[in-house]
């Protein structure tokens, strides 16, 4: 019996080890997360990218990390705290949320951004390029919170307006201005925030590598649209009021130059479909058109586009890269001067877009005085 | 049997029947919070002031709406939803979360908002004077997000900038600054967000009530303090990060007028409390000083303070109101210009504040050109 006991123990051993080897290794070196809430612990990732959340709630019947569209179970431990971490996930930022008995919530160890249709909680994951978006130690410009009258949509309309570090003090000086649309389900905070575009821009201006320009961002899901029936959407309403209300207001509260060749517009995913749509209809507007994640150009679209001075077409090496670069490739051929920019090891997802506005801001407006 | 049965019925049917009187009855007048998350449904507030809430968690033991110090259970329907209100709240601004099991979280309904220290649930009860915090059909000033250097602290510190509407335009126009502080727990998105100190001054500037000028606000936490152990605090760290590093840098990348005639401070609670330090320590700096809910000046500690213009204390009617009409009238007896103000119906909470803010404004720099 005693035999028997022992052999089932070695077996059940063995079995358990087996059963752990087939486990991905955790390497445990989890820090806090640099979105987290001032002094929360978590959530924290680890150098493979694993995303490690805590919580309390010592009368819950299950806990679960809800991110990248997987739920993973959390583990209870004596106090009643639950821990668990999910699958590597790629560099660069995602939303998330918890799972507590059923209930979708937002984890209170994060800050909180608009995406996914609604605010909560958001995570980075570290990349070896964070350095273009950290808020160093350089001059800074200023992001305006403004509110322009839009008569179209009978209502004040916000938008977030990023000066360059120079503009408040050449106070003569006139600026050539980026019009910078988010994606489905995302806000006019969603640049500013989790796009960082603002440190983006500080970073280049500093190191010499991009012109000082202003940005506009504002919200531009005017139109109801269910994900998926993008095609179905109609771009007028947006369209007026970017153009017959956001630019005016823009002209006139900030120092611009007021013309096409000092304006370019760019979008990431829906918002890369809006600038697609927008600079098609209305070619006599911008110069430089971007899109991010979204669309590419075919050469007859752009036939009667006069003065168009570039178009940049990007995504992440996880999306179809091989599109853009086609399509680029057929821009050219035609005397357009295109690029094609692919961010390693990335999806559709916000690193993407951050890189991408990297990218991009060096060409803008570099042939202006 | 069956009349016993019966009896009992009777019996019980009258005893939930009294237990249900002794409730009070709510009012079905539940509408959306103006605070919440664009397109949720939940909160709710009705005409008593009861806050609503509502969530999915169709596996939970319990939930609770945990909101001025206390926890009211909500109750599940057949389909896992709770639901479940509060007491009546005063008029204003309140921070609250959920607790599923145990597990304390943000409400996804809700916008969130920095108080309570972390960003979390908030909820707008109505007033019948939350039209001086509307955003309205007028011309909108711009809030600025400014990162400055601060030596004293190693980093770029983040601070929120106030221009009124006629900033951008009158470009040759400079203008006084009112120096703005929050509260313990809370940080310098408190008052452009919640305390809503934007729309306040577009407001009372639209009318004509108030002088244009600049309101700049910081975070005011350098220093640990615990709560109830305020008067341990101590005020240099941010003093200087204040006099030393932000006035400067606000004075160079804004059109100010740099004088202490045309300078101003004022803070809540805590920035009340660090307000009433930061001005007695340097009288050469500022000429208006405004507390709300939080200390008194006594005549002899104002002596040395040339020119000082104004004196204002406020708080709710909840809170001591008879300490700061006894210090105003002692300061009035005195010989200083000294205003007290008395929120009615509201205790230590943002409504208070706000409507400190829209009171005091109409007084501040309007003996100025």
């Amino acid at each position: 019996m005693k035999i028997l006991k022992i052999a089932l123990i070695v077996l059940l051993s063995f079995h358990f080890g087996m059963a752990q080897s087939n486990q991905p290794a955790i390497v445990e070196d989890f820090e806090p997360a640099i979105s987290n809430q001032l002094g929360s612990e978590f959530p924290q990732v680890n150098s493979e990218g694993r995303v490690r959340v805590q919580i309390s709630a010592p009368d819950a019947n299950y806990v679960q990390l809800d991110i990248g569209g997987v739920k993973y179970d959390l583990v209870k431990d004596d106090d009643g705290v639950w821990t668990g971490e999910s699958e590597p996930q790629d560099v660069g930022f995602h939303y998330y949320q918890l799972n507590i008995d059923g209930a979708s919530v937002p984890d209170p160890g994060s800050r909180f951004f608009f995406g996914a249709c609604r605010y909560g909680s958001g995570i980075e994951v570290p990349s070896d390029d964070m350095d273009i978006f950290a808020n160093k130690n350089v001059p800074h410009g200023h992001v305006h919170e403004v509110y322009f009258p839009s008569e179209s949509t009978g209502v004040s309309r916000r938008a977030f307006v990023y000066t360059p570090p120079c503009y408040q003090k050449e106070t003569t000086s006139n600026y050539p201005v980026l019009y910078l649309q988010h994606g489905y389900c995302e806000n006019e905070t969603s640049w500013p925030k989790q796009g960082r575009a603002n440190f983006i821009m500080d970073n280049l201006i500093a190191e010499g590598k991009a012109k000082p320009f202003i940005i506009v961002m504002t919200y531009g899901m005017i139109n109801d649209v269910e994900f998926g029936r993008i095609m179905d959407f109609d771009i007028n309403p947006f369209q007026t009021v970017l153009i017959d209300e956001l630019i005016p207001y823009v002209d006139a509260n900030f120092r611009t130059v007021s013309n096409q060749s000092h304006r370019a517009m760019a979008g990431l995913s829906m918002g890369a479909f809006e600038t697609r749509l927008v600079t098609l209809n209305r070619p006599d507007v911008f110069s430089s058109y971007a899109l991010f994640s979204g669309g590419i150009y075919a050469p007859e679209e752009l036939k009667e586009h006069d003065n168009l001075k570039l178009v940049f077409l990007s995504c992440g090496s996880k999306e179809r890269p091989e599109r853009i670069a086609t399509a680029v490739k057929t821009l050219k051929e035609n005397g357009y001067n295109a690029v094609s920019y692919v961010s390693e090891g990335t999806a559709h997802e916000f690193h993407t877009w951050r890189r991408s506005l990297h990218q991009l801001a060096p060409l803008l407006f570099n042939d202006l005085d």
